[in-house]
């Protein structure tokens, strides 16, 4: 019968469990406009295999502001959280959970249309809340969490 | 003293740690509405321990809109995701974090009352928050997070 | 070559990887006022390395409402998301998520001054909310998650 060398067991013991005593943490930076300062908020934090997503929007680049266009708003708010999402080594089916944030609840087909071309797998749990208003015009705000191994990250 | 083989430690390190590698994911789907497309999300998605819990609404099943009178609505709410977190084999003490968005904050008080009912221990962290307005018509929408050992749940 | 004994080798099971196999749960109780009943939620609860953050509001300790002045409001309610996220031995910098929710953006700047200084390091990724409307008053609910190893806590 063999025995385990200590130092074999010890190495497997971090290699397995490392992360789970001491989490990695990283951040996502939101993009600078112009001259003015960094906003404060990063637009996703990766703690362990854990990434929280900020509440992102869909702004035309040419205005700052959110898309006149429904569906281009639709489209440009979710590119901005699959682009984090990736910034991260994830893909859009690694979200366990998103929030839709929107100021108009008649656009609730208009956005699944869009939102559904986004997943190729089964959707996270959603929440998709009827607000007042959001920042820079927006009518969506969506936010989330995704989880992925971290030895599976694409980075 | 006795020694340990190096199969069986490989084999306990792989179940008591395996899980923190390679997260398990399962998914609650919401239930289909007549001949209506699926929507969007899923009711619930686990990874590892932790339940990612959709937004959930009081349907009445008659009509499919929301319930007329109030304390119906918060039982049918709170019903629903109570079905949803027994389908991940948790129950609703495991539920860590509640979200409540509410239509109408007058509800507060009618509304805790028939929360409360649903707890036998210690009560999650909560927001609760007034928003615009939600689908079908429902005055609450109530999301959360819960949390369990997956050697503890009971499928 | 050195042999592991049994006893030594279940210790360092159980200690690296017992919290992910059973995470520990601890709840940090809202605060009373007066002779009222306890609400039906915890100011935060943790759950192994992760502290789930109740929404918090900026409340005068001698009117029970929320502060009138913005920025006393905003100083209030960041000191109760501080004070609690504490008690659960953890600092402002472990936030990895926190949610704003503001019943007018006009106040975003005045908030956001007041929020900067409450971190040293790189900020959480957030999501800031235009809501109808919040409980006692406010005009600021801020709710988040933080997280840090166990064994970094102090307490």
């Amino acid at each position: 019968m063999r025995k385990i060398p200590l130092a074999l067991c010890l190495a497997v013991l971090v290699a397995v469990c490392g992360h789970a005593a001491e989490p990695e943490r990283s951040y996502v930076a939101p993009p600078r406009v112009g001259a003015n300062p960094a906003p404060p908020f990063s637009n996703g934090v990766m703690v362990g295999e854990t990434f929280y997503v900020a509440g992102h929007i869909g702004i035309d680049a040419a205005t700052g502001q959110a898309a006149s266009n429904v569906e281009t708003e639709a489209h440009l708010v979710m590119d901005a959280v699959k682009h984090t999402v990736e910034q991260a080594g994830m893909t859009m089916d690694d979200l366990v959970s998103v929030t839709v944030y929107c100021t108009d609840l008649d656009l609730y087909d208009k956005f699944n249309a869009v939102y559904r071309t986004y997943f190729r797998g089964q959707f996270p749990a959603r929440a998709f809340i009827g607000v007042n208003k959001l920042v820079r015009g927006a009518r969506f705000e969506v936010a989330g969490v995704a989880v992925k191994p971290v030895g599976a990250r694409k980075l």
